[in-house]
């Protein structure tokens, strides 16, 4: 009696004795090699191709050889015709073992497959979504023994899958005799954390689909992602309906309760803008709505309560309580949004009253909790939402900015829409600036500007335009340290104008239709409002750690994505760094969602992530508000910034010290000179 | 050192000891002593009452002596103040053990306490629904410790309740904030099943309901219970509005097949007349709709179907598929009936394709898997539902019987409903009808009958009054055991009369505005052929046991309430045994669902007793065709009914054997004459 031949499997090195006439596929299972299948072995999904190796494999032992494998049966032959099969791959569900084999297994053959993208930044993780596909040929139903349906089912996926304990939703019920009878007893349903029965499908079923949406204050973002592979087909965004009842959060808050229906209005209104969403990218992406079986959702705690229907007043007020602070399991039957009738939708736990899932989200992406370095995460909005630790120990706060930073509450701000000024320099010595907007190429100071800039107009200015122009007043000298716009400046150029009892610099004279657009001594105070209470934050959790610098910070959010770093250290927004570690993070909250909704592990990863993080509340801690007055000044002691330093060339440390007469930097600051970033004219 | 205190609980006689200043509640559950509460032992609910014994137990070889408990407290002096408490009622929370003592526990203060009910015959079972009520005290936000309301409640169930693992409906996370607000952080929960947050309420709350209906393809009934103690506050019953669909279920699956949208109205209509019964029962019991938190359903396979919105189709033909032969958990919501938002729906499991979860029902409320002698049940309608067995074997199946039980496809058939014929008998000697009318108290040869029928009129004949005039045109000889209407018996009576090449009974005149009532030949050949199924689905069942008899006889739902013992053994509807174990089940499906409602264990019973039940399908057995046509003929061969023998004379065995003159009946059976029910005037 011969023994049984040997199998190695690639690339896991995993191998072991099968009897001959094993398929490679149980082979693969018997040696606990991971080859995904939806089809069952039936030679119809293609999920399970492997790679027979030839040759002799000295480092292994063994002689593999074409003839240790089946010959090419009908099920590969068709399989080909119709799908097509690179010559060198087989079916593992098909062939048959007939001698010693080394079988490469592909990555894309793995059931824990690696995601690939190609424009999203998205770290490594391994995708294996909550909901698998799983094909079954059902035993017909029998006069004499007389089961339901259901009842069959669950056998055939019990036989077939070993799925125990399942369950299923009612609208599976209702579906599953016209599956059954139109595909012939054959049926593909889709599993839910491998208990519930959500959808069923006549015959084989290939595709399914989900949605991860960030839903910011102002914009909401999603994407659309195939659940068998990972990969992202589309990408969308729209406006937060909700901003006709308030511009920011707190605006919001208060519209729930000074309106008895106040909160039913902005939920009705963020569903409804969640369905046209889901709408655009199932057409984008040339799929049906109903494919999509499962949605991820994030959002600050405001915007994840009246989501799902909670008032959020108490989250307006101490000791900002929110309903939950676990996941949320809900469906969109639940939440009136359409898509199949079973899909699920899993809400990320929000953190504290104001550090919501979104932050989560971040986490989840950027992944702070297993760090080597000190990592600060840092989400800016009405509320900057701060996380900050490493592998040993994980802190979140958030620390009222208030609207500054989104352009509100600024004499000439907006939201960052085409027309807002974005990007801001300032000649050093005449003081003049020059500007680029969005939606128009040309910096403002070349000449097809006016050409290019008459569609959309100079509108006003956004949340990063206004950090850069105060950085660049501040480095221009314009502006003191106190934040004060100094009003002797105005002797050296026109741009500095009286204003009230203050003064104001113009950044754009507002020719051919467009505003004029200033910066106020109002508009500096409320950066500097906005700043010191970021930078207070972030101190707070710096001393609960006992840290004086922190090693990576990264930048969430649409403002974070577009804050220039340096004059964001100029303006003591962050604390200091090496900038070449400072790095924005995108819309991590939305990557964050996306990891979520691609991988079970990711869910659970965050869900204990978030019951460990410390939270700090800001507003109980007494050194926050002694970090926030020394924070009031540009920039801090330069002690706290030694990096900062070495950038940027900073202005005279008082009027008494340089220049009050105008004419520029002194030697000193001009020797350290250097390009500020990208796009900066050199004006030495 | 004293030695603890001994203390012993009565009706259970569990005893031990506790140390000085133990609660006696507290006592109870160390001992394993089963107390009811609510409040969790904070002297709000009064559910954990007892009453201590005062005196010297010899045979406990204790002394119970007043001065051994506490002191009346004052929340004892509070609770009877407010809710009232008997001068012998302690509230064993308050109540401390100071000495020996002798405590009796009230069956109402026991949490599975036997229910006990007035108007209802149910079997005794023990109250334990799936929701409870849980009060509990949650610890107030903090800043410092941000945690979410909903982990704080569930943290207070775990520390006062011992409830973990706990999930919310979205709808309760909506609804806690604004409870904790306005009951200062007491708040009352309704979990389900142990696991299960439904509902929620601001303080303490008392009671909740539930609603246990039987839908019928006639009628929809209904009754709603107090989930706390199992009472039953209210009884009501709707028409079945699918009836302007089809009368009988055949000719609704035969709409679904014909219109597109059929299957759709027929479940549209189920549940709005539900949501209307919710409705008249909340009503009638004086309790907000939005306080019934539980539905259990059964139904018939067809009901079953289009209640969930399945299509029926796959039940009008063989094999007789049912999508699901489990028990179904779905929602008010789902069903689109208006409760509270967290009402969940428990639909019994139908048996097979005509076996539905009404008999489910049945089985649960008449037990026959425990019973030690062989028990029948019979639930006639368009199908009888037929279940035999005993403790060792049960065997379920359905047999075809038509319509002409429930008075349709009968020339003056009608629905049991006022001004129907309910009852009849017929004078042997002169050959005269006399009968009762649905609403009408006098018999028809009354003196008041003709002013007592006037408001009803009799407006035609209902599925018992056919089986009765059947019976008794038989016994009266008339009817021949062939079933032929005996032509010659026109010589006797004017009230036999040719109709075509037959002959008709004219039951009653039509005079006044009422039609004229006949029993015509097709009327004796449908009951015919309808109680010979029954009969042969009957005897396939007892075939399969190898039996010859049943020991006991029930009768369910609205035919088989109403219909006399007697006449349907005179017919051969149900095989032969003692009339002393005949009776009726009245709606036991009903009944089953009640139990349901209020039994958490017997819906794992009765889960468990339709999988093990043997279904058989009368369509594949051949012996069926055999046994139906053998029971076409009244009576049976009498020894396959010895004890009908006993009770009712028989008419002669033919013709020739007797009196064909039409002289009435001869000696032999005038000596074994005995009153057939009572109502049967004599009239020898």
């Amino acid at each position: 009696m011969a023994t049984d031949p040997q199998i190695i499997f690639t690339p896991s090195g995993r191998r072991g004795t099968v009897p001959v006439g094993t398929t490679v596929l149980d082979a693969a299972r018997t040696l606990g090699v991971d080859i995904d299948s939806v089809c069952g072995g039936r030679g119809i999904c293609g999920r399970c191709q492997v790679t027979p190796a030839i040759g002799q494999f000295a480092k292994h032992g063994i002689t593999s050889s074409p003839d240790h494998l089946s010959a090419f049966a009908e099920l590969e032959t068709t399989y080909r015709a119709e799908k097509g099969l690179a010559a060198d791959r087989r079916l593992s569900c098909t062939a048959t073992v007939c001698g010693d084999l080394l079988i490469d297994v592909p990555p894309e053959s793995q059931v824990h497959r690696q995601v690939v993208r190609k424009d999203l930044a998205v770290r490594d993780f391994t995708v294996d979504p909550v909901i698998r596909l799983h094909y079954v040929e059902v035993v017909p139903p029998d006069l004499a023994s007389p089961t339901g349906d259901l009842a069959r089912l669950f056998e055939a996926l019990e036989r077939e899958w070993q799925l125990t304990d399942l369950q299923a939703d009612l609208q599976v019920v209702r579906a599953l005799q016209p599956a059954l009878e139109s595909g012939k007893n054959r049926v593909t349903v889709a599993v839910h954390s491998g208990r519930d029965v959500i959808a069923i499908w006549p015959g084989f079923h290939e595709s399914i689909y989900g949605v991860a949406i960030d839903i910011g204050s102002t914009t909401i973002a999603g994407h659309l992602a195939n659940l068998a592979d990972g990969s992202v087909l589309a990408s969308a965004g729209v406006m937060n309906p909700q901003i006709r009842f308030g511009e920011d959060l707190m605006s919001r808050v208060s519209y729930a309760m000074m309106h008895p229906e106040g909160a039913e209005e902005m939920t009705k209104a963020v569903r409804k803008a969640l369905d046209g969403l889901l709408a655009s990218l199932a057409n984008k992406a040339g799929i049906k709505r109903a494919e999509i079986l499962e949605l991820v959702l994030v959002g600050n705690p405001i915007m994840h309560h009246l989501l799902l229907g909670i008032d959020p007043t108490p989250l307006g007020g101490a000791p900002f309580a929110l309903a939950t602070d676990r996941a949320v399991h809900t469906s969109t039957a639940e939440l009136g949004i359409r898509a199949h009738p079973g899909t699920r939708v899993y809400v990320l736990p929000c953190i504290a009253g104001h550090v919501g899932a979104d932050t989560a989200g971040v986490i989840l992406a950027e992944e702070p909790q297993l760090a080597e370095r000190m990592t600060l995460l840092v989400d800016v909005g009405t509320n900057a939402e701060i996380v900050l630790g490493d592998k040993r120990r994980l802190l979140a706060a958030s620390s009222p900015t208030g609207p500054a930073f989104e352009g509100a509450q600024i004499s000439g701000g907006q939201r960052a829409a085409p027309g807002a000024i974005e990007r801001v320099r300032i000649d050093r010595r005449t003081l003049e600036p020059r500007f680029r907007v969005i939606g128009v190429d040309p910096w403002s100071d070349a000449p097809d500007f006016a050409e290019a800039v008459k569609e959309t107009g100079v509108t006003g200015i956004c949340g990063s335009g206004i950090i850069e122009v105060i950085a660049e007043l501040y480095l221009a000298g314009i502006v003191t340290e106190d934040g004060v716009i100094d009003g002797s400046m105005a002797a050296r150029s026109p741009r500095i104008v009286p204003n009230d009892r203050t003064f104001s610099y113009v950044l754009s004279d507002g020719t051919e239709g467009s505003p004029r657009i200033a910066v106020t001594q109002n508009d500096v105070r409320a950066i500097q409002l906005g700043k010191a209470a970021l930078y207070a934050g972030v101190r707070l959790l710096m001393d609960q750690l006992g840290i004086d610098a922190v090693d990576e910070i990264r930048l969430a959010g649409a403002f974070g994505s577009q804050i220039d770093t340096t004059h964001a250290m100029v303006l003591g927004l962050i604390p200091d760094c090496d900038l070449d570690h400072v790095r924005s993070a995108g819309n991590a909250a939305g990557t964050g969602a996306l990891i979520a909704l691609l991988s079970r592990a990711a869910r659970t990863e965050i869900e204990t992530v978030v019951r460990q993080v410390e939270k700090i509340e800001t507003a109980v801690e007494s050194r926050f508000q002694a970090h926030f007055v020394e924070a009031m000044a540009f920039p801090h002691k330069t002690a706290e910034f030694p990096h900062l330093a070495t950038v940027v060339p900073l202005p005279p440390r008082s009027r008494d010290a340089a220049g009050v007469d105008g004419t520029g930097p002194d030697q000193r600051t001009q020797r350290r000179r250097r390009p500020v970033a990208a796009g900066t004219r050199e004006d030495a």
